[in-house]
């Protein structure tokens, strides 16, 4: 898979223009930490020195994961379609948040176990009811991998139309934490030990069987050579859309949240498919999961917020949104030293 | 100092009642964090399972500081007044910010070395202009002190009559950094050099000459036995302000947003004044300010955002509200397990 019409590379002279920008902003040089450099990251994705965000939407991607029979999660896969139903209902966190914030929230079924009725407000991208057992063979086919591939550049050419430049990626799928770890553990080399957590909550010695089963995966299918031959075996539909949403997204030079250690292993894969990509991601937490720091550190990213949350659904773009939203604001909206007559530093 | 008619003691039941209504909505146990403590802490303040904010407002308080004629600051004192006219003129950062969140802001004059045309919307609480050096005297006198402490009462009593319950506090004065590393060296004990740093931007040969300075002060005045002796030996009249007005605030049973470094430093004061005021406090941001995360760690305080900010001006309260409406209204608006019948975690 490549990518057209990618990424022209930023021009020097917008880059120091818009640092220039910030630098006579009312505060002192750096003052405002990150959201200086997102507000820059935002500006080159844009193209411009006056950066806007339209049509805000989270799409949350769901479907269950044949590695659940083997007992890696906390809670029965039942909970990924019950939790979508709780989306419609509007009863999730993720429905919370995105209200909040007037977030547009889209859900859709990348290939959840249930047939849903037809008439409820969810994308109906179903692969197939939930993937193969990695444990046996390779979790998806390489049509379903396309397949899915395919489908997460639809989700987006759809937001595109709507004339919107902000979207974020999140899951759920009961077991999809084993897949995002031994993605990492394929694509960074990190010892499986180091790439699994707790999930929804396992206790030690759940957590330990989830290492095991995870290094028999591993024995089993030994070297996997492409990111893509990763995502066929180990990956899961949800992640596989996810990964084609963000490379579609990055080419329609879209700002592109990302949630937590799920989506952001999907961001891994898209980042090693084309790595030009990374430029249009903006991490928005570090999550409790243990891997996710080697991850974010292995994607030279600094998350925006870290409150300790596991939960996944997209909840952390919601929450960090405001955050670029601050960003585009201070950008466009305060004054310079020479603008307010504020003396600037001595030295 | 002591508040009356404070802190009735939580009742467990009503703890225990707000935390099974966190345990029973439909995320895995514990996934939403410090957001998760956050809206304990307010339901706690509230005394209530049902969290609302009303009327948020930001208060800065500005002021000089005679230590400044040493040449503590990267900037020049003249700072401290054209920021005040920014503020009043829109465009600061914290005034982008508190706009951005419906956020009321109000500036007050606590002791700026100018004289401010009375028609400008500026709450005149000036005590002189700027504080005495305390290289060689004490910053202020006792009464002087007192006015202080007694005049960001008044502001949060003024606040109390609008009927709000969520109120931040931030502050603008050149050269205050260096209060707040005394005040942090003379309550927690650490020496002066792990409390002092880069404030608006000190190269290293600057903030080698501040920790030399300081410790001339600390020699100067020697031991000070109470937060009331070092708040008028080493204090500006903006952290004495911010002191009272958190005092009151809590007494009040307000939400107290503390904004960065010298926010903390009055909160530190407020805590040693009356303890049971921490209850009251969020801690909003992490400041880069590098003394700050000794004084947060002896407060106990998880703070909401770490963005390498060192701004002041209340602007971290202002980017972490949306934070706290999250906690509220996940509290308020999510489905528990049993309403949208997703099962529950199977251990």
């Amino acid at each position: 898979m490549r990518l057209s019409a990618f990424i022209e590379p930023a021009k020097m002279s917008l880059e120091q223009e818009i640092q220039t920008i910030i630098d006579h902003k009312t505060k002192p040089l750096g003052a405002l930490g990150q959201l200086e450099n997102l507000a820059k990251q935002i500006c080159l994705i844009q193209q411009t020195t006056r950066p806007e965000l339209t049509f805000p939407r989270v799409v949350v991607f769901a479907a269950d994961h044949g590695i659940t029979e083997a007992g890696v999660s906390a809670y029965p896969k039942e909970v990924t379609a019950q939790m979508v139903l709780n989306f419609v209902q509007q009863g999730a966190a993720i429905n919370v948040f995105t209200r909040q914030h007037g977030i547009e929230l889209h859900v859709v079924d990348a290939g959840v176990d249930v047939d849903f009725d037809a008439a409820l407000p969810i994308i109906n991208k179903k692969v197939a009811k939930g993937t193969a057992s990695f444990l046996a063979s390779e979790a998806m086919t390489d049509a379903q991998m396309k397949h899915c591939l395919n489908a997460g550049r639809e989700i987006v050419d759809d937001y595109h139309a709507s004339g919107g430049n902000v979207i974020g990626f999140g899951e759920m799928g009961i077991g999809n934490t084993s897949s995002a770890a031994l993605i990492m553990h394929y694509i960074l080399g990190h010892p499986v030990a180091q790439c699994i957590g707790r999930g929804t909550g396992l206790d030690e010695a759940a957590l330990s069987r989830k290492g095991e089963i995870l290094e028999l995966v591993r024995a089993h299918h030994g070297q996997l050579n492409s990111p893509e031959a990763i995502l066929q075996t180990v990956g899961g539909f949800e992640i596989a859309m996810m990964c084609g949403a963000m490379l579609r997204a990055a080419e329609l030079r879209k700002v592109v949240l990302i949630d937590g250690f799920i989506a952001s292993s999907a961001a891994l894969l898209a980042r090693e498919m084309v790595p030009e990509s990374r430029a249009f991601f903006v991490f928005c937490h570090q999550s409790e999961e243990r891997g996710h720091r080697l991850m974010l550190e292995a994607m030279e990213a600094q998350p925006l917020l870290d409150l300790g949350m596991r939960l996944g659904e997209g909840s952390a773009c919601a929450l960090a949104y405001p955050l670029l939203q601050s960003a585009v604001a201070f950008m466009n909206e305060m004054a310079s030293f020479e603008s307010a007559q504020v003396s600037n530093k001595t030295s």
